[in-house]
């Protein structure tokens, strides 16, 4: 590289950071004056927030939380048009605090305690049977009325429905056994609650509208259930889209435990593929849930999977793949198989890094990973943000969408913080305007729109992006 | 990949995991029978390993310690030849207690203590003048006899000799500030021991032996000092060389703190250059020291780094860089700058990941980086070994070898604590054998050592590994 009798040649070496510099995720994006502006003022903010003493994306979420939220970069991420978010779980998109203070105040809602110390509720209009290993049931209302502080219950209540605490995350949940029980409690307490009809429509409505006050105007969304909640997934959707125009529209990824056995999961491929022909405006697909650590591997049920294929049937794959650090084992071989029964997307993706022939086999066929920061460390595969694997594969564009999984479960909620990370933490000094550009972009290049949608979709995100621009930029 | 008509060809993705196996660090390297033997005792330990409730690689190497020592791992890499440490400071690599039980009892010790909580030694025949911002000197024979227990002394002394602690780290050194400026204050306390002639000669053969008790074969130690030091280090090596024939030998890199100024590194390179001449087989080259993030960058010093090079003169380069996290600085562009200053290998390397230009110079020009993992892990660089980049380095056989940087400071001593946190946490279920043989034959490929020296030192180690994989493999 260089001549080997003098000093490296300036000029070479400015080459050579610039190459690198376009190599990284919205490295060759160029852009407007207004754009760069706009990135000059970024840039500034972004030097501020690096020698901070407490630097958020190396801390927890749970304590950098409130030092985020008063950035002034943070601000700016929630005005900026994100595009979609692709990875989101339904049960975990509403903050708790609505879930709690709206729809535990309706009518007939009962609420029991675990001994394991969680919580669950159940709609009834009669006094509802006890369940096992579980308190007598409570009516809400005369537990409310019994009390002196109702707002302490409410705390506690909601307490009990994220995994959110004040206290150090290290201390409550020092294991990642540990935190995915608690995790697996909470979506049980939230289960009760969210899946009663009644509620189910409001709080979808809910949700997208939480997500478009984040400037999110697409979902992939991924659900547990079936032709009903398929059902009332469209109507909600469409009405959404009525008294929104500028959403782009929700689409839900039918999915599974992975823990079932496989001829459950035959049966279950055999519903999905009706369903992806009876509701194909807004199911994106399907996809296995619940901890991979635990689960079984994709491989297991290949012969399931494979029915789609088989039967020349639509069925796109959204697999998770990849959220572990059990490295050699044969979940960690999840990556290969997802790619193998060519999904359309990965979920998380976090081992890609030592796995160099799935991480050709995703860049080559365009296979993007959705990037979830906050739940990767929330759940324990990583500390500081700057180690996330998704650091160095920005690095090199490999393909990727920030995604908050299930923010309500975090603390979190829409997109903001998550693209806070990736944007200060992942990027470190380096990232810019072009590579917040590239990621909006990506979440609608990569979604489950089908080609027209996505042009329209592009033509309406600009606008508001370009808007958002013009506003902002001094 | 697929043929998309049916379900993914089983033997397809068994070629494409064989092919990821075979990517990694010592993926070809094909084993000898006993090897094989050896290596699925080795599986079975790995496997029994990473189901432990607390997996030493995930927690900080200062709870992990004890866990380490217990693992029948650990035992094997002990006994295991791992030729060469080439990233090691001379003033940190023998155990502290040698240097409180054996050095500060020796005649004339005096010892005091500075206002922020670290001590000073000094050998002196009169009582010497008292240092600014420290309490008057003690002599150490003087304080022995005066206090009740001298085991508690010496305990005291020694903590403040190393970095390592019993109580929780994170709560100790909250940050890298507080962690470098103490690394700071421990070197200098050594500093006062070390230094003093007569102790020096004991001091280095010591640490000879406890790396060779370590079956290590051959070093790269760094030293801030002159030709004094080098003739000694000369003697000294040559003595135990003398009284070790299977010791390959022990060269020096001279380095200087990246605090100076541009004309100060001038003067030093001039006289590194002269050393270079004078003790050719003694100095292996030359580097800078010091923390990275607060020190001035490589580019700063282009002009005299460039002084061999445009006079024809021979002074190998061995920079650390890129050990940081400040992505996107003027610092991160050390690892770019160490190339293009033709380095010869790169101390720690820690963000080259995300520098893919400098990544694939590295590469193509088998510049190894020089892995210190426990001294990332302490340093605050990343928690959970998983995360460490060289796990995705060695996914694909980057080059790079095992060291251990400052093993005194950490509570670690000579490789294997190092080995094992790249075998078990780098590598996980799927390192091997060949893996570990990679690592070894690596750090003789890329050591200072002359092509013919190589080529003895490479007989001398199959013969020692040989006798290691017959008396291990059952
Ligand atoms: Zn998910
Ligand atoms: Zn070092």
């Amino acid at each position: 590289v260089t001549g080997g009798l003098s000093m490296p040649d300036p000029r070479h070496r400015e080459a050579l950071i610039q190459l690198e510099a376009s190599m990284q995720t919205g490295g060759q994006v160029v852009l407007t004056d207004a754009e760069q502006r706009l990135d000059t003022l970024l840039f500034q903010m972004k030097q501020e927030e690096m020698v901070r003493a407490d630097f958020p994306p190396a801390m927890h979420f749970f304590k950098a939380r409130d030092l985020i939220r008063t950035s002034p970069i943070f601000s700016l991420l929630q005005k900026m048009p994100k595009g979609g978010a692709l990875h989101v779980h339904d049960f975990a998109m509403v903050d708790v605090e609505w879930l709690v203070k709206n729809v535990t105040y309706r009518p007939h809602c009962y609420m029991c305690f675990t001994d394991n110390q969680s919580i669950r509720f159940i709609f009834s209009s009669g006094w509802p049977k006890a369940l096992p290993r579980c308190s007598p049931w409570a009516l809400l209302e005369n537990l409310r009325a019994k009390v002196i502080n109702t707002t302490d219950l409410d705390n506690s209540i909601m307490g009990n429905m994220t995994l959110f605490t004040d206290q150090d995350p290290e201390t409550v949940y020092p294991s990642q056994d540990v935190i995915w029980d608690t995790f697996e409690q909470v979506f049980q307490a939230a289960w009760g609650l969210v899946t009663y009809a009644p509620v189910f429509r409001d709080y979808y409505y809910q949700g997208l509208t939480q997500f478009y006050m984040d400037n999110i105007y697409e979902l992939d969304g991924s659900t547990h259930d079936t032709a009903w909640t398929l059902k009332t997934y469209q109507e909600v959707t469409r009405q959404f889209t009525a008294d929104h125009p500028d959403f782009f529209g929700a689409r839900i990824i039918f999915t599974i435990h992975r823990g079932v056995n496989a001829s459950v999961m035959a049966r279950v491929v055999e519903e999905a593929m009706k369903l992806q022909r009876d509701f194909p405006d807004v199911m994106a697909g399907f996809d296995l849930v619940g901890r991979e650590d635990r689960g079984r591997p994709l491989w297991y049920f290949r012969d399931a999977l494979s029915l789609p294929v088989e039967r020349g049937v639509t069925l796109p794959f959204f697999f998770h793949a990849g959220e572990t650090d059990l490295e050699g084992t044969e979940v960690d071989q999840n990556l290969l198989d997802a790619l193998l029964l060519n999904t359309s997307r990965i979920g998380h993706g976090f081992a890609l890094l030592r796995h160099p022939v799935a991480k050709d086999l995703s860049r080559k066929r365009g296979v993007a990973l959705e990037v979830c920061p906050i739940s990767n460390q929330v759940l324990k595969l990583v500390n500081d943000m700057r180690n996330h694997p998704a650091a160095a594969l920005m690095a090199e564009n490999h393909p990727v969408v920030i995604s908050s999984d299930d923010p309500a479960m975090f603390g979190a909620s829409g997109l903001s913080y998550d693209f806070y990370e990736a944007f200060v933490g992942f990027g470190g000094i380096r990232s810019h305007l072009g590579s917040l550009k590239e990621l909006a972009l990506n979440s609608i290049r990569y979604s489950s729109l089908t080609a027209k949608q996505k042009e329209k979709a592009l033509a309406l995100w600009q606008r508001r992006w370009d808007k958002f621009v013009s506003e902002n930029a001094f």
